[in-house]
């Protein structure tokens, strides 16, 4: 049995995707800035993405701004926040400490040049409060970057009340929707977002594409220079099968997210309630504000990466955190932003579940996991520790 | 009949390339840098495509970062040097005037920030020496960024002595490859090439998916900062169905390089011989340090753009310059650096062919092209006054 449930780190594009992007290789394969009729097919597929991306967002489609993915996206939506800051001699920029990387280290980037970066506390429920931001904006705040829902432990934040307070106080809010997009419901005009990222392959869209929803008349600095595609805002030949497949995936995902939201919640928490049976165990981010997908434990005495291992050998595809820095020794920084201490945030497991999951693996992985974790702590002289009293649990 | 004659905007996408990438969107969707078999499978993939694409260019597997296409490849190179310059006071870089935009206008940015750009003369045949190189190179030189192949007008540069003169003189080598990869040999160490950029559309291979290869020990500078992919030196989820598609693209190409070179050359030759009988034409480019693919002539007394609707009509597509600035009203910038008066400049048809074209559509074409060219000049204004003697030809 193989049970796929890394759903956050990357999907399987669906069928509808396939479909959308195969012509594109071999017959609407024209560039799009080519004036004869081959070039012209491609530019109304383009646009026609284009359409359908904003139509799910609910904004017009001159404010799509397609990228190479949800990194370029924050990249890009960050830096012209700053620049067009700068400009107004506004250098605060107001964050959260459980961001994606992509976001953080642009941020980090930022600071060197002479940015002052403030770091919202996000609690024990990885969640930050639109009061908080309130207080927290000053005169000379250039931006809020905020994400919709964390990646690793699932908390989703009230946007909308982040965006009104954004909007009254006349400061930039952007925020990293790459977990959100598909998952949950986005309407930018009614959330009081300025500024938004996606990447494709999060809702069943292929890989290596993304979008950056800029609101009109917010100027964008390019952040790769050249031709003058997108508007003249992100040089390089348009990613015509990319940019069809993310649309047709994100229309169907969004067309579909009342009842795959009904479905898949029901499989997280009956993993959630099943796995919180494991001793010393703890949930991760806020249990009811919480992606539909997402489940987030840890468990004390033992590594994340050996429960992964060993779980794949009994064929169920699990994560501890975020795939893109797995291959650090470091605990998740977003663990540690929840106030996990560092040995409890080794021994994390993270669950993305899709509508593909079904009940009979939610079965088999409520079978595994509390074996594993058995298994596991047997052997940990850290375990051993803590049942003899050498150490003091802390779950 | 429909004569698709624009292969230097884009490529349609090689049945190998789709069979390489197809199941990579269903079956080896994980993220590569997930520690499961579905992640690792990925990651396998990844590793394969990044040792194909290093065996086709003579480097290591190491010296390949994937980017999102070629644009993202200069600008990430040209940065890169610029400050590894900048750290030893170097602010002197050398390029030339007929450069891709990518190339331009990142050059233009650093300007901005204190960079003293010099763009040598391309001459009337748009090539450069290394000797003008060598004179050129100064103390302070950080980079000379000359572009293997001109996009427009075809003529190929003296890359490997270019390099040696580099080399020779301590400074740093980059090279816009894009139109060259997989049209001419390549091999960054008998060429001398310190950093070189290409783009997978163009030789067959998928939009979206580039290369930026760095000769080991030069550090790059991200542009897409967040997680560890490609070494920490270029974030986000790697495209991988693209990736996969472009390595196997580029591998087809390596290997038939000299039969298609062989067909090419003689259907290009063809059309050059053939449009070259309209009166009051020239060839654009050098004759013979040429791509095997590219036609490059202007007409006098007519409108590019006229010509190209009105061959579309015919169903042959072709452009008159770049597709990436086809949008704008001024002549290029390639022919205006060859010497070509504005009006000139602006009657320019290029006919890029592939290994695909055949001797048929070059017959069709060199039928059509006369015709249509004698019809827009019996409706100019201009060519009446060419002809009475009010203005006086050019060509």
């Amino acid at each position: 049995m193989t049970v796929y449930m890394d759903n956050a780190a990357t999907t399987r594009v669906s069928d509808t995707a396939v479909r959308a992007m195969l012509p594109c290789f071999q017959n609407l394969y024209g560039n799009p800035s080519s004036l004869h009729t081959i070039g012209q097919e491609a530019a109304k597929a383009l646009l026609s993405a284009r359409e359908t991306v904003a139509a799910c967002l609910g904004c017009s489609f001159k404010e799509i701004t397609f990228t190479s993915g949800g990194s370029e996206a924050d990249n890009q939506a960050i830096i012209s926040a700053a620049r067009i800051g700068a400009r107004k001699g506004k250098k605060h920029i107001l964050s959260t400490a459980f961001e994606h990387h992509a976001v953080l280290h642009t941020l980090r980037r930022l600071e060197k040049e002479g940015f002052e970066i403030q770091l919202l506390d996000v609690g024990s429920m990885g969640t930050v409060t639109a009061e908080q931001v309130a207080k927290a904006i000053r005169p000379d705040t250039a931006l809020v970057t905020i994400m919709y829902a964390n990646n690793e432990i699932g908390s989703v934040m009230p946007i909308a009340e982040i965006g009104a307070v954004c909007r009254e106080k006349g400061v930039l809010f952007h925020t990293d929707a790459v977990q959100a997009a598909g998952h949950l419901h986005i309407n930018v005009r009614e959330q009081n977002i300025d500024m938004l990222s996606l990447s494709g392959h999060k809702f069943h869209g292929p890989k290596g594409v993304g979008v950056l929803y800029t609101r009109q008349g917010i100027p964008l600095t390019n952040i790769i220079e050249g031709g003058a595609q997108e508007r003249g805002k992100r040089a390089g030949t348009e990613n015509i099968p990319g940019i069809v497949g993310m649309a047709a995936a994100l229309r169907e995902a969004c067309d579909r997210i009342d009842e795959t939201t009904e479905k898949v919640t029901a499989l997280r928490d009956k993993l959630i309630a099943g796995l919180s049976q494991i001793p010393h165990s703890v949930l991760n981010g806020d249990p009811v504000h919480r992606l539909p997908g997402n489940v987030n434990l840890c468990f004390e005495g033992i590594e994340g990466e050996s429960l992964l291992l060993l779980l794949d050998q009994k064929g169920i595809c699990a994560s501890s955190g975020s795939a893109c820095t797995s291959g650090s020794l470091d605990p998740s920084h977003v663990l540690l932003a929840i106030g996990r201490p560092h040995e409890v945030a080794h021994g994390s497991l993270r669950l993305s579940l899709c509508e593909d999951n079904s009940p009979e693996e939610v079965e088999y992985v409520l079978r595994e996991v509390p074996r594993i974790v058995e298994y596991l702590r047997a052997m940990s002289p850290v375990w051993k520790d803590l049942m003899n009293g050498k150490r003091k649990f802390m779950l």
